[in-house]
C-alpha cells in the first residue's frame, strides 16, 4: 500500500526535536497503522468491482449520485454513512469534477475506504465495532499527532454525532480527514514551523469557510 | 428593539481610525438595518404566540423537539429552512440546555426571526423573495463589514447551499450569524485591533471545531 508522508508533530510537548525537521523515533508505530494517502495519484480501475459499482448504480447511469453512494456506503453495523462523510467522499473523489463517481474515481473510492477499514478494525481494541475516546487517542498517537487529551476530547465531541459517546466507521474517517485537512492548512501559514500562526481577519474567515464546506 | 454594538470594521480597506476605537461615520447605515442583537437578555413570553407554540407542539409535551421546530419553520416560498439553521436556532435560544424549545424560548426565537425577516425584506430590494449577491454585499456594508469582493463572493456561495445564486430567508440568516461569531472569535484573539491574530496549532484547530458545531 501506498503511503503518504505522516502529519507533522504539531501539537503539545515533547517539541520536534530541534537537530532536524524529521527526528529519529525509535518508537515510531508501524508503517501500516498510518492513514490511506490522500487521492493524489490514480491507481486505474478494478474490474473485479464492476459488479459492485453496476449493483450501486440503480438508475444505470454509470455515473454514482449522492443518493445512490448514500445507499451503499453502509458501517459495520449496517447503519447509513453521516451524510457529511458521503459528500466528503464524493468532494476526494470526483476527479473530472461531474459531482458524480464514475467507475475509476469509485475504485479509488472504495480502495481507500477499505483502507481506513483495516486502520478502524486495528484501532477498535475491544471489538466493539466502534471507536472510543481512548481507542481515538492511540490512534492519532500512531498517526504522530501530538495533542493535548483535552483537545482530543473535543475533536471526538465534535464528530460524535450521534452522541452515543463512541465513534462510528464513518464519523472516525471523517474525523481523521478533517484534521489531517485542518493540519495542512496550519502548516501553509506556517512557514518556519514554530506552531504558531500570524492570520489576517479575512485569512482566518476563510480558512474557516473552506473546513465548512 | 433592542440593538446590540455593530460589528467592528474588519476587513479591506478604509482602516479604522487611529483616533479611537470608534471612529465618527457620517454616512452610518440607519439604526434599523443593523442585525437583532444575539439572545443575551431574556423578553420573557409572549402570550399571543401561545396557539401558535401549541400547534407547532405536536406531541403537546411543552417542549418543540428539532423536528417540530423543522416543520413549523419556513421560507417565504414555504421551503422547509435548512437543517443547520435549525439547529443553529436551538442552539441560541436553548437557555436551559434541555436540547428543545420551551415556550418562553421560543417566544425569543420568534422574535429573533421577526427582527430577521424585517431585515431581509429591506435587503431584497427587488422583492424576489431571495437575496442576491449584490443584495448580501449592500447587507453586509450596512452591518459595517469592510470585506473584499473577492470574500463576499466565497462568503455568498459558502451558504448558497441550494446552488442556485441565490440566498433564501434561512441562508441568509445562517451566513450572517456565523460571519458574526467568526468575528467575535477573532476579535477576542485580535487583542490590539491591528487585524492581525497569532495563533497556536491547538487554538487553530478549536476555533474552527466550534465553528463547525
Amino acid at each position: 500500500m501506498q503511503q503518504g508522508p505522516p502529519p507533522d508533530r504539531y501539537g503539545m510537548s515533547p517539541p520536534p526535536s530541534a537537530t532536524g525537521s524529521r527526528p529519529a523515533h525509535h518508537n515510531l508505530p508501524p508503517v501500516s497503522s498510518r492513514p490511506p494517502p490522500s487521492p493524489t495519484t490514480r491507481d486505474g480501475a478494478d474490474p473485479t468491482l464492476l459488479p459492485l459499482f453496476r449493483a450501486v448504480d440503480k438508475d444505470g447511469t454509470g455515473q454514482l449520485s449522492e443518493r445512490e453512494l448514500s445507499a451503499a456506503l453502509v458501517n459495520g453495523d449496517w447503519t447509513a454513512f453521516d451524510p457529511h462523510t458521503v459528500r466528503m467522499m464524493i468532494r476526494m473523489f470526483d476527479s473530472d469534477r461531474s459531482g458524480t463517481i464514475g467507475f475509476e474515481e469509485f475504485c479509488g473510492l472504495w480502495s481507500f475506504l477499505a483502507s481506513w477499514r483495516t486502520l478502524f478494525d486495528r484501532f477498535d481494541m475491544d471489538k466493539s465495532g466502534n471507536i472510543s475516546l481512548d481507542e481515538f487517542n492511540n490512534a492519532l498517537v500512531a498517526f504522530r499527532y501530538r495533542l493535548s487529551p483535552r483537545f482530543v476530547e473535543l475533536l471526538f465531541r465534535t464528530y460524535d454525532k450521534r452522541g452515543d459517546g463512541v465513534m462510528s466507521f464513518d464519523l472516525f474517517v471523517q474525523a481523521c480527514i478533517s484534521l489531517k485537512r485542518m493540519t495542512d492548512v496550519f502548516k501553509k501559514y506556517d512557514d518556519d514551523r514554530d506552531g504558531y500562526i500570524t492570520l489576517s481577519f479575512e485569512d482566518f474567515l476563510t480558512e474557516i469557510l473552506r473546513q465548512l464546506k
